[in-house]
């Protein structure tokens, strides 16, 4: 992706090579720390780019990971890669799947400003049907049962996109492109800000298309980020001849399906949403046989760090009750988080500014996420640091919504990403805001 | 297995080739239509001996098989046993999973005489421990995750016993010989009756070790068999984004919990006993997202054939009404299934008569089984046509119960079983017993 | 009730003094401890028979009573009697709910002989339509909400029925009749058995009509009693404003509600027949309100008293986890209690050669309950002091099932029931049987 | 209550004759369509009133009044009040639970201003601790088990009150004061509005004491009401003998606790709060009969009406479910119901520059209710017909949270709210706002 190339051609259709690259992410959709193929793609193309850094492996991830596959399923995945086309020298350097690249270019004298997309993908069947896109243009998703649902390959070109054209601006300051893995399942934040890459960027923009917001718009800053835990729960009881001896066992998958009914049932909050699901449950060896093993995957949220903790509270009383009904044991154990946080309202009036600027069919100043997300893990740690940040909307229409098979981002969002996220840093650079 | 090596031992100790065999058997578990190393291995050993028929494939499989895996499953398996050393001549035959033989000896104009042993394993990963006999001997199941927990590696060294001592003993009469797969999802034996094989047995014995009873008991007719159904439901709800839109999905695990937990609470019947077991469930596919799909496998068990029918209609009611319940949709279907059935009392008697002629330490008439299996097809199809049919028990020290992960068989009880079947067999042979 | 009018009428038709008094008791149901209008008719009765005791009130009981009602309640009762007619001196020895009457009859030197018959009514609302005879001719029950749903009335009528055949036939024995209150709710017989008057008994008949066997058929002894416990589990959280502060609460229905589920749903046993029930529920105190409180009334029952003890723990581990899945406290308490029983051989025959006797029209020597008794604390205690003790069924047409709205007695059945029970005492007295 | 002792005292203490009042009615609590003590007591203080109208009974109820008790239920309530002191004339208006009153005051020309104040009271039993103030200073709940929890008792106060310092201050316009039943059960104020008696109000303000606000802060106008319906559904199965035939039943309660469990587990919305609550709930008739009936009284709430629709369908689709998983019949009906409201922005202004005026200790705008209330309902009809109303809040400390046993009412709130609405009833005769 040279210079020649980037940025919005003259007939307004999207950049190509953006798309390309885009099309190729979205043929291989990886999930958390399994990003091997997505994060040698990203490097070959930063090692084509003028940067000062370019951070892989280990050293971009601090303290300890949080649900990371067994060596098996990294292995499958990682040959996976290979297999693709993945550059060994990076699978190497990515290893135990320390997935995921932070790209520096220093310019100047002027301010540190962060850019942080994230790159996972989504363990869902991508549809085969003739309206949906990939699956009639030839890039639907090569790794079955896996998909980019969510946008996050769109994300990944905002990025590529981004630094082709901050360069090529006289950008005055330190641009910082953080390409994270894990956010489906809120695990590659925190290690990232953990690695200490974060601690002098004094802005820090995130990105995410759709939303429910068609192309063409652009939203200044996200709130309404719910906090959110993951948790695991693992019951063991005992097996036995179920025809036979039934009163011998002790049954984990009844002490399952009595969490699942109540979990659900943790009493609303009135301080506002909370939310529970019991995502990916199994359980149980044979049909004869009194079930031994059960476990539950799931997550709790909450619109505040409080609320999703109080959710997580009575979650962790839900599933010690159930194994005690059960005479089963139960051991829970926590996976990725993230907290609540909020956009700083002097970056979001900068955004809204540049979004008018570059000509975008219609800006929005805020507006509610209701989901989770862990790019609140780096938001937070630059306003703790007395930065600003904000997490901007993207537009684009998507047929399908998030999450599901027919999800699909409308390619001319594209370019939309690319003008206002260069703009809004080269701006900030130029000018850079203070908090209100 | 040559004449020169069946037979009790002088010293006493257990034939040294059966128990050979037996363990082959043991390290080589493989679960319902997977029997490829199994089947082989039996078969190499009848092609040694000296028999009129050796029935192999889709001739002894007749009607619909029920519960076959899909096909990659059965290539793996397949793969398996030959890399184990299964004749691939045998294997090829089996084809798709058609497992099992029976073998044929014609001997003069007395009656036909069946014995059926059966030869599958389970889904349970065995026991490592030094106490645990196979794991201190070397014979532990090097097919992880499965394990013979049940005995059924000695019933199949039964069958082979009987034939030598059979054939090497004057025998006047037919005998048929039924290595059966699949009891243990109460498969195998219903396309086995179907095949027509059975059409001219006149008297049937199928044997089983253990029941809690030990090492020299003989018990002459098993009864209070279970008849059983084997259903699968499958719910199909619609996924949607957890945080951000619960309301829009349509929630399958919730419909799977709801039915677990009132499968287990279908009312108890006043004419007998009844069994339910939600025995293998799953669903989901994201802790981020709605579960859109979910499954139940599981078993309905009653005393009498009537008892099962009124569980099993119980059981669609509550997996229908869970369904509704959380609006998602779910279809059943029924896998393996066998009646309840009964012991003859001329055969009980011949077999407690012979047991007490053989020496055997102790001679119990009648027990109740309280499981279920899919030998009461064979015994039924028996009865049916005029002939007498009885289940023997051939006891054994076992230090884990059945189904359990410290299952064993103690070796002492191998030629307990070829003495008390073959002597039986002879017995009806000379003098054909006549229903009381 | 006088001499002239006792025993079978030379037209076959019932006694008319008998059905007279049937019909009274009919009309006036009561539950258990509130037996007060049925105990001073069956007094009234007595005392005008030639007979050496009556005893009543406190000293029938010993040892603490179960399940006692409240004070209210026993006075509502109380008045409700005392405005139907009965005598205030009965109504004021049984005080406190010390219902029921033991009559004794001392004629000679020949063995103790006991005849139990119980008294108490249900609480279920008798039909009103046409075709149930109560309605049809004017003896419905008076006590709206209440009534002889299980054939109590006639019992109470066998025992004065008898008394007078007994005394009237050179009987050569003691007679002690023991006319027991609240065996609905298996609560009346531990307390009569701890007062000793059961201790000289040596023989012990109880009868129970209907059981599904028609008019004219007797039974010699009913086993299959199934051991019985009641228990209450009161839970007890926090209110809280249901749209206001719905996570303020500790929410006890939620908590009961998860326990009648798990209930319903402990496994099955391999050893017998096993029962759980959820009899009477209740809770919260307003719609807007988190409830605060709930109870579950119910009972488990084992076919011996080891499988109600193992379904007694099993509740008791569900009750306590379901409280603390939702945080609440609960109370268990155990209300009334049996034990099962058999019925002895010697007696039972005794019992079908006099029915053969006396020319009923069918015999059967035993039969299944399938329900439980608190009879067999008092079988029990004759037992244990070296006694003989039978339950003896006397059949009789009953157009609805027993404990349903439209249950009746045909009223030729209590001309056979006397017969046949007076018969027995008269052939016990003057051939003492031997156990076997 | 005459003139020279209304309005705040010089030295600061309660109005003696408002709290007397107050006192009155907290002893006599009475739940909805049961005020008739209520009724008749707050209707003699306004017969020594200078009125032009005092509507009662039929005439203020127009259309159908849901969840009006039995007969019997109306009678004891109306026989207590009769007791307590009513005056039977009042009582006889009043006839089957036609309770709440209506004053008209015409004072010339200027606007018609609404005060709606409610009169019921909760099913709660009061504090017997001699810290609860009632309890120490006797004038705790009579009727037991009831119970003025939510400050009802303050609000039919401050009507009192007000119509005194209106009146007496030169008041131009029509004053119309509520006095609504019901509002507990959302019951009272839908058939208020039907009569048409609002149709003419130009001006509505509505008032509620607590609400987590001291004594001495009043909030302008409160929000964030949840639109609410309350339904009940009957569950109607089949009784049998728990022991001797349980499958021969349909059991209700087990219909009802399955309804339960999956109703608190009612998917949570992305467009905001809903809320669900079974709130009363009861069923069975004795421990050994699998139980025939069961109900649930509960409610859904939501943020709007919208949301409070959806919670509905779904709790429908669950009742439906669970009555057929245990094939018993249910009926579900609807009680009360409210929708959302806002309050006008006019009217909020008016009231917090009146509050500062009067020189309360802290005044805020608006704040958020989080609960249900059917003022809605007026104030919903009176911005229909083109006027403003608003939902003033009237501090005061509170020992419990509402709806327990320990609420309370600081009585030095009296005559702030007294203060503060009389003052703003004056204000907008004198001065009319409008809409903004």
């Amino acid at each position: 992706m040279g210079t020649e190339t980037s940025g919005r051609q003259s007939d307004g259709g999207p950049d190509s090579e953006l798309v390309a690259f885009r099309r190729d992410l979205h043929r291989h959709p990886e999930p958390a720390w399994c990003e091997f193929y997505t994060t040698a793609r990203i490097v070959a193309e930063l090692e084509r780019r003028d940067l000062d850094a370019i951070h892989l492996g280990e050293t971009i991830h601090g303290g300890q990971r949080r649900g990371v596959p067994e060596a098996e399923t990294l292995a499958e995945w990682r040959d996976r890669a290979l297999e693709a086309g993945a550059d060994p020298d990076v699978i190497a350097e990515i290893g135990e799947g320390y997935t995921g690249a932070v790209a520096v270019a220093e310019r100047g004298d002027g301010p540190v400003v962060g850019l942080r997309v994230d790159i996972d993908a989504l363990p869902i069947t991508e549809s085969t049907t003739d309206d949906h896109v990939p699956a009639a243009e030839g890039f639907r998703s090569e790794n079955e049962g896996y998909m980019h649902a969510c946008g996050h390959d769109a994300h990944a070109t905002f990025g590529l996109g981004v630094i082709d054209r901050v360069l090529d601006s006289g950008f005055d300051g330190t641009l910082k492109l953080f390409f994270q893995p894990g956010e489906e399942q809120v695990v590659g934040a925190e290690p990232m800000v953990a690695s200490g890459l974060l601690d002098d960027v004094e802005y820090l923009f995130a990105a995410h298309v759709g939303l429910d917001h068609p192309t063409g718009e652009v939203i200044g800053g996200m709130d309404g980020f719910l906090a959110v835990s993951h948790l695991r729960a693992d019951f063991a009881g005992e097996p036995s001849h179920a025809g036979g001896h039934p009163e011998q066992g002790r049954n984990a998958v009844q002490a399952a399906a009595t969490a699942i009914q109540n979990l659900y049932a943790i009493p609303r909050h009135a301080d506002g949403a909370t939310r529970v699901n019991a995502g990916i449950v199994g359980g149980g060896t044979g049909t004869n046989i009194i079930p031994e093993e059960a476990f539950i995957e799931g997550e709790v949220r909450g619109e505040t760090t409080a609320l999703m903790e109080y959710t997580d509270e009575k979650a962790e009383t839900v599933l010690q009750a159930a194994a005690d009904m059960h005479e089963v044991d139960v051991e829970t154990t926590r996976a990725g988080r993230a907290p609540s946080a909020e956009s700083d309202q002097a970056l979001v009036e900068l955004v809204t500014e540049t979004a008018a600027g570059v000509g975008v069919d219609s800006v929005v100043e805020r507006d509610e996420l209701g989901g989770s997300e862990d790019a609140t893990y780096m938001m937070r740690a630059v306003q703790e640091n007395g930065g600003l940040a904000t997490y901007v909307g993207v537009g684009t229409d998507h047929p399908g919504g998030h999450h599901t098979a027919t999800f699909d981002v409308a390619e001319a969002s594209l370019d939309v990403g690319v003008d206002v996220l260069s703009e809004a840093v080269l701006r900030t650079a130029a000018d850079p805001p203070v908090a209100e």
